[in-house]
């Protein structure tokens, strides 16, 4: 089989790979029917997190359930399923609390082979899935039409990202919002906010085509302003304090400066920006104004199924997100696009 | 009458001071009948604030209203009031949202003179109130009996503090919490999370009597580590990850740290600790963990109201801070009491 290989900075490579095979009985097979390319993908791609040696890449997928080890339960050859963009076992502590991201027994894609991580990237045309029965969510009904697959396909990172942005901030009805970032997480976390009845959502975006689709997705306003005119912007529109809740989806200094400065006293950031450069937070500002700061790697495993149905009955359409697709095999084409921001979030299939 | 000033490092003094008058038409003239050193006022005592020119110095008081001026409604001469640490107008868009700590209105004690703040401090014989409709919380019954007017009096400060921490952190019944702080606003936390239906709460600290006034305050267990060793610690007793949320009472690098550090995964750090030396948080580790933070200057004008039908009643009794009494005009000697941690919480009276 082949697969996505990272050797460098922007040298992403489709190369033969070993068919995966079973090695621990809680392992199953998937035969990836789709999968896309990560924001947070472009942080090795572009250097910014060095690549030591090669390895596989991809962390977003859907496929078909090929083998299961002997000790998997709740998931069957044959099955459709969504893969978080990490392994759980969904059981422990950690995932009971809702935070399956912290699972004891759990890992990553595309890191090393153990029983509860794998070697294998979620952009390769097959995947070795530890911990099945929790890693795993099978789609009832089988593999989903063709116009319903890529808002699936979301509820692997992105969507699910976005609506723990959403939570994380205390999105709730009635809740005023900003949301910075304008990529695949940022207008998730617009549709996640419109889902939970904000009753305003300003989309910070520059960008014509995004903010036409941050609109379609649920966003009342938008805002291009940055900096200072951003946060004065927000607080003329809301009463001259700002918003309930910003949402930050992007993970840089500026972005995260931008969130705390813009939410209301008392208000809450919600972030899961993975934070590159490793920005600080003042914790003076926090102090004096009481804004609250929570999120991070989103626990998307718990929320995939309940997301799924009324991503399967068309309620909320995340799958407008991606605006190009691609056969696997061009997958560096896709990594560029996406770094040159020619396509907001792509599709890959095999 | 006399006032107390801060003129410097380590240089308080009790010393005659004009009697407050009446400047603006929502102001009120309070005779104090009882005061407290604050942890906050020793930052400029011990000089990590500057003082750059001598000033009055004091923000929590309780007493009774003298004057009044001819807009304001609510107060009247005579009633038995508390004072917040800081001024508000109760009715602002942030007062309403309840952070009247952001009133647009509203200032601080010891400051300088305006219609929203004031240069008087609290640890004087009178002060003038501004905004007195929204800053004073009248008492209802006049001034309590001997026995529940420390508890009263902590309502001015550190007991709604304590609470804010608490619903900063997001305790609610059955929450697993630990305090960082061992002084008055952390045994304020203890008690406010007992009240508040906390399952378990460990008090962190080594010093036995507080450690026994902490039990007795509500906390369930008390673990006397710091460091790594609280950490561990706290896992053990926790499931192996930790509890729920920890409340930082403090305001130093190492408390937010052991506070960061002490939550579970998807947790919360409620701080209330004012920041000294400007601790900024490592949003990298913040991101992994799902640990959140919230808090800040805590709100307590909208705390008062609710808490304090218990302090009457003694369901809660959060004056047991106060271990140690002195006259108005040995203000110095409390200070030094505090700084030299001989004292928890000094009540002073004219």
């Amino acid at each position: 089989m082949r697969a996505s290989v990272i050797h460098g900075e922007r040298d992403i490579r489709f190369e033969e790979a070993p068919d995966p095979v079973l090695q621990h009985p809680t392992d199953a097979i998937v035969r990836v029917v789709a999968a896309c390319v990560c924001g947070s993908d472009l942080w090795p791609y572009r250097g910014v997190q060095p690549t030591r040696s090669p390895h596989r890449i991809g962390h977003e997928f859907v496929g078909v359930v090929e083998a299961v080890g002997a000790d998997v339960r709740s998931v069957r050859v044959g099955d459709f399923v969504i893969a978080p963009f990490y392994v759980c076992d969904n059981t422990c502590v950690n995932c009971r609390n809702g935070f399956s991201t912290s699972c004891l027994h759990g890992g990553w894609w595309g890191s090393h082979d153990g029983p509860g991580s794998s070697a294998d990237g979620g952009q390769g045309e097959r995947v070795r899935a530890p911990l099945a029965d929790g890693t795993l969510v099978v789609v009832p009904g089988g593999q989903p039409d063709d116009a319903l697959l890529p808002g699936v396909l979301t509820l692997s990172d992105v969507m699910c990202t976005g609506h723990h942005a959403a939570l994380s901030g205390g999105v709730t009805a009635g809740s005023t919002v900003a949301v910075v970032g304008d990529g695949a997480v940022g207008l998730c976390a617009v549709l996640a906010s419109a889902r939970l009845g904000a009753s305003r959502i300003v989309a910070m975006s520059r960008h014509e085509t995004r903010q036409a689709l941050a609109r379609e997705l649920g966003a009342t306003d938008v805002v291009p302003e940055r900096g200072d005119d951003g946060v004065a912007r927000l607080r003329e529109l809301f009463g001259g304090i700002g918003p309930d809740v910003v949402l930050e989806c992007v993970g840089t200094k500026e972005s995260m400066d931008q969130a705390l400065r813009s939410a209301r006293p008392g208000g809450q950031v919600g972030f899961v920006g993975v934070p590159a450069g490793g920005p600080e937070l003042p914790v003076g500002t926090m102090f004096s104004t009481n804004v609250g700061v929570r999120g991070g790697v989103a626990p998307v495993r718990g929320y995939i199924e309940e997301l799924l149905p009324e991503v399967l009955d068309g309620r909320i359409r995340p799958g407008l997100v991606f605006d190009l697709e691609l056969p696997l095999a061009r997958v560096a084409d896709a990594y560029a696009a996406m770094d040159e921001r020619r396509a907001t979030k792509v599709l890959l299939r095999p």
